[in-house]
């Protein structure tokens, strides 16, 4: 076999990979229920190429969990967490969210079909963030000491998939949800008086 | 037959069926996939006593779930929610603490089991004077109206079942929730400043 007809198969298999594994971010994330067959639809390839690359829903959701992590990690990375606390907890949060939002429904997903390690993984990284730029701010008296940290982390967490669901509801819009979250968890942070 | 008889009878079929929700509410609080055989055992009478006063699972989840409304309004009947709005809103949150806690496996069961509208009651009545209460402190200007109501609403249930399963998971204690939730709760209503 020649270069010639090797690449474009390749180049093929490559674009009906991507096309899947974005298929299965875009229907995961609304519905964790997703079936194959939907994937393959939304994908525009026929079950022969999906279950040629994907020989199981585990192995895509893999996959398709381990992007979103990359992704994630990424996007962190970009976020100021220096000056302020509270206002680069405010960065941080608003990052956090379209994280939350946008990938929620892969977490639910990878849940049902993965081990739990692979799961715990998804919310670490995020979390060792927030908790590092935390405790800088209850050092610096901008956050209470007042509460354990483990608390304060387990109450971010709640309000950023409440606000996921809530949106999710039609209880607010997806363009409300990260000034509320931001204010919220803030206000929660800074007790009154 | 007399009444001599029957008495007894009837008697033992109500102790019977007091030990079965009561073991039922125990176990599915625990854990929500809790088996018939196991509240069986639980309730120390066998299979047959048990099929014979709740015909399947969904029924005696029914019974559970009913019981467990009637406890909560009760128990929130109780509570004082005149005066001050915090002070009032510390009081209502212990007492939903402690029902959230009490019986949030039961929601979850009930979830598994029930038709949507039946796990929506259990919801509705509490929700409804957390924000009674809510709008009365809005208006009074102790909790910030910059708000929506309802993203209010979600946030205070989102901290309650955080708490729940932080006690689940043994970040905190049983003992340390009601003032975590209350304090949180309050910071979250009353904005820094």
């Amino acid at each position: 076999m020649s270069t010639a007809t090797t690449t474009p198969k390749r180049a093929d298999a490559r674009r009906n990979i991507e096309a899947i594994v974005e298929a299965a971010t875009t229907l995961l994330a609304a519905d964790p229920d997703a079936s194959m067959l939907a994937i393959a639809k939304e994908a525009g390839v026929g079950r022969v190429t999906l279950y040629g690359h994907f020989p199981s829903r585990p192995v895509l959701i893999a996959e398709v969990a381990a992007r979103a992590i990359a992704h994630t990690d990424h996007a962190l990375n970009a976020v100021d967490t220096d000056g302020d606390p509270r206002e680069a907890m405010e960065r941080l949060l608003v990052a956090t969210w379209g994280l939350t939002h946008r990938f929620g429904g892969i977490v639910v997903a990878a849940n049902q079909a993965l081990a739990p390690d692979a799961v715990r993984q998804a919310h670490e990284e995020p979390a060792r963030r927030v908790r590092m730029l935390l405790e800088r701010g209850r050092e610096q008296g901008e956050f209470t000491a007042s509460m354990p940290v483990e608390w304060q982390l387990t109450t971010i967490q709640a309000v950023l998939h409440a606000a996921s669901a809530a949106v999710h509801r039609g209880e607010i819009t997806a363009e409300q949800a990260p000034s509320l979250v931001s204010a919220t968890v803030i206000a929660a942070l800074t007790p009154p008086g």
